[in-house]
């Protein structure tokens, strides 16, 4: 008789957990909890499906829910709901069906995810105010656009999810105007990022609108206007995207601790501080590799990589998560940007750090080569130590050469370090000094 | 009255050092001696020229000689072959118009380049037969196919530049045979690369022939036919790319030695064994970062970025000119192929490494997203130390991905470090899991 592995939420860190943990020792009893229906699926790629280029909602399950129970003989269970765990008797109370009973673990994971935060607008239970964070939500837009056919789209908050769900929008014949109570559109990328996509959301014809912070909405039953401080707009539609915040009143509840985030604290091997209770995923921290900190970083890759390392851990082989970069990518209309680690003087500074940076407009191929577009990449460094920080870049063509500046950020490389790497060249694919060589280049002159 | 910095060849590597020596240290005399007419031009260029990608030869010059002149006061003399080497008096002897005159120099840089090498083939002096590795070279090709109109081309040598050119003169709406004699074509790449460019380029309707060693060409004052082994192959215009080899004999001559290679030896400051000479670019040899061993890898980046330090090292502040992974990417048709660091396990047996690896193939975006494409990734890492190796990817979308191995490599990464790595995700960019990481994670796998 094996050990029982309980995992709390079926998504992306608890389905990698449960799916590694159980391909490794076969003997191990294995149950995932999920209070919703749908399992392992791909949340990055909702705003594709409401703007027409994924058909079909399960196009997203990336694993379905007979595939785990039948091939990974995994014990899944939806529509359950865990409602209290007890790390003293190491047993969790389940929900479902209206009935309640224990489930008693040997190890646990906490892998609850995040929720969109919903701001207290006046008028946000109104008919056609929609946030976007699970497939339901996706699903119910869609169907929103089709039976209401909404001439004019508000969408309130200029992160990446605000911005894909622009683009979706505005494919789908909606006129489309954005509201960012900051100066900035994607504040986590720093201004260069913003400035460029700001120029390139109003050619698209998005009205955009930064320092306006939105007071509510407005309409009879079905929203159909957005509440300005001096004034009102047309919506039919709105798409409230101003972040998320990790679901950790479970973990509270029982006692496990939070870290300075506010997501739940975890160690290297992603442990809480309740034995034998692991936490994973959006609900949790990590470690991020620039500055030694915990961080919140609420991405996919983090989730699946935790989960599975977890997965093997509680499988007999002891782990470790890995620790995240806040590497970042988001299509915006024709642009790609993206980010990694520390992106501005300012976040530099607050990490401890003495600051340079730079940013450069540079080719992604030579300037004769037919499709060169161009690349703005910033870098930010250390000037004691001369080491890089992070960076950011932008443009039509090229977003994910930030990988190139996330593998030298976890490996701690100086500025010169990055101007000597072999990047590839060819014309077609570079020019001869790849941008983020340039940037380099640029950046090591001014350390000096 | 400063010093005199004299740089043999006004391409890639001269002229950096030419540029970056004078703007450090105005002081300095900089003094260039070109044998031709053209300097620092993109030769990677030429076969798009060939191809009609490129409008104008005069486009892939980066810096004209009026502008190294007027603007960057550099002493650039084109048609001035310099025709020996006196390391104890400091002192060059240059051929210009006839006439013979000495130079002496406080430095000297050799970058005399690279020559392509001609096999001995019967009838290689026949009009119609070409080499492409200059100006003229490209432009003689480019008249001959307007002038001519041919409709067989024969290329010998499946190399990059072999595939660039089938690439070329197949646009140019010539009938390509392509003629290798060792079993895969882009061998420095390996075999699962070139499996996937081998099946491409016959779907691109290229008379594809492996194993098959060309013994010359016939014809009747132009080329007619190419002779091989066991019959002929009609072929209007040849291109014979087999290949290059270092220009070193200046070098010699000067008792200045040579690596094991062939190439001109040099320390991490690209210093000869002659006193204030420094030799760089396709004529010099460059640290291997993996082996730590002297290679000769004649690319551009390679010269750019030597010459570059050579400059600023001249100009008083010494740089070291960085080592090379071998990092190479090429354009087949329709897909890209790269290559850095060790790419199979025989090369790694011989470099005194216990080599695994791993080759995946793996999508570059989410199945769901739109124009996903495969992308094969292979890696190689040594079992006793974890340690990465290198690599190589091909696909039609996402080559340029070659450059997270190769920061990896500079970083001297384990496969688990890799497997850590913070990639940029979202659907329209990548998988969650970039194709990258799946090999990295599958690697780890095996070395366990």
């Amino acid at each position: 008789m094996g050990e029982t592995f309980v995992i709390v939420g079926g998504d992306a860190a608890g389905m990698s957990a449960a799916s590694k943990a159980k391909r490794d020792d076969p003997d191990l009893d294995v149950i995932v909890f999920e209070k919703g229906e749908w399992v392992s699926y791909a949340a990055c790629g909702m705003p594709y499906y409401v703007k027409g280029a994924v058909d079909d909602l399960d196009d997203l399950v990336a694993v379905t829910p007979e595939e785990f129970r039948e091939e990974r003989d995994v014990d899944l269970r939806t529509g359950h709901e865990v409602v209290s765990i007890d790390p003293e008797a190491k047993v969790v109370t389940v929900e479902a069906d209206g009935e309640r009973f224990e489930q008693p673990y040997d190890h646990l994971l906490i892998g609850t995810g995040a929720h969109a935060i919903e701001p207290p607008f006046d008028g946000i239970d109104l008919d056609g105010v929609f946030t976007i964070h699970d497939m339901d939500e996706a699903d119910a837009i869609d169907d929103y656009v089709d039976a209401h056919d909404p001439e004019t789209a508000a969408i309130v908050g200029g992160g990446y999810v605000g911005i894909e769900m622009a683009e979706a929008l505005d494919e789908r014949g909606l006129s489309v105007s954005l509201y960012e109570m900051l100066p900035h559109v994607l504040q986590p990328f720093g201004d260069p990022v913003a400035g460029v996509v700001e120029d390139h959301l109003r050619e698209q014809g998005v009205d955009l609108r930064l320092d306006t912070p939105v007071e509510g909405f407005s309409g009879d039953g079905r929203v159909e206007r957005v509440e300005l401080e001096d004034g009102t707009v047309p919506a039919d539609l709105v798409i409230v995207g101003v972040g998320v915040a990790p679901n950790t009143d479970l973990a509270e509840e029982a006692g496990i601790e939070l870290g300075p985030t506010g997501a739940i604290a975890t160690d290297e091997y992603g442990r809480t501080n309740a034995p034998d209770v692991y936490a994973a995923g959006d609900c949790a921290e990590a470690t991020n590799v620039v500055t030694g900190d915990p961080d919140h970083v609420p991405l996919a890759l983090t989730a699946n990589r935790a989960g599975r390392a977890i997965g093997q851990t509680v499988a007999g082989e002891p782990t470790r998560v890995g620790g995240t970069a806040g590497t970042a990518i988001v299509k915006a209309f024709d642009l790609g940007a993206a980010r990694t680690g520390i992106v501005d003087e300012d976040e530099a500074r607050e990490a401890g750090f003495d600051p340079a940076s730079v940013t450069i407009t540079a080719p992604t191929r030579p300037h004769y080569y037919p499709g060169a577009e161009d690349l703005r990449v910033t870098l930010v460094a250390d000037r004691e130590s001369g080491r890089l920080l992070g960076g950011s870049v932008v443009g039509r063509d090229g977003a994910k050469r930030i990988d190139t500046v996330a593998t030298a950020l976890s490996a701690g490389m100086t500025v010169d370090e990055v101007e000597s790497l072999d990047l590839a060249y060819a014309p077609p694919f570079s020019p001869v000094w790849d941008p983020i060589l340039t940037a380099a280049k640029v950046l090591s002159g001014n350390l000096d």
